[in-house]
């Protein structure tokens, strides 16, 4: 992985970059994840996202459980080239593993975070 | 800052969270950056985003110095509530401190990053 374009990037001490998911078309802001060098190499590679999971430290190929995968439409790195942005189309319309469109499903309202996305599957449907 | 929606979100050991900003409109991802809880209970309470400055270890007025302010319509939480993203009206359509749109202005194309959004504003006229 000697890729110019790799090395471009300022990963953490980690090894990490944090990724923004984004729905091409719609615009909706799905999910916010992290990739190491392997990752995205593997992202570009195959065209689909793959993630770097911080909890269980290991490869995550996205959907490789409920079948979302994201197929990867445009990569864009920012002005500190320190933040992945991913245009993808999201298989099944459900990028969160709540069974929701978004991650981001939940907005501050007078105080509170309410509830703004409905449940579009059941997750023990979604994992089974 | 006792308020129980500050203390749902899951900060950073660091005491950080990870913040999208997100053109209302146009769906535009224009800036990612971090919050501490003081900023974020200060973007709340003024409208407009301040982050946290992890180089500069200080509160960030988001437009400062560059009139570029970030007046929030929207604070999204995702489902680990770990990052927040913000729905925002961008003062001067400019969130890049190189003068552009968007942060993320460069886009991999055939294993090289090029530059996919044009300058609308010289940054020494923007920081004079």
């Amino acid at each position: 992985m000697s890729q110019e374009w790799l090395q471009a990037i300022q990963w953490t001490e980690d090894g990490l970059v944090p990724v923004i998911a984004q729905q091409h078309d719609s615009g909706r802001v799905v999910m916010f994840a992290w990739m190491n060098r392997e990752s995205l190499a593997l992202s570009v590679e195959t065209g689909y996202a793959v993630y770097w999971s911080r909890s269980r430290q290991r490869l995550w190929r996205k959907g490789e459980e409920s079948g979302h995968q994201q197929k990867i439409l445009d990569i864009q790195l920012d002005c500190d080239a320190d933040v992945i942005l991913l245009k993808i189309e999201q298989q099944g319309g459900i990028a969160c593993h709540t069974g929701r469109q978004s991650c981001f499903y939940r907005s501050l309202h007078k105080g509170e975070w309410q509830t703004i996305e409905p449940i579009l599957k059941d997750p023990a449907k979604i994992y089974s």
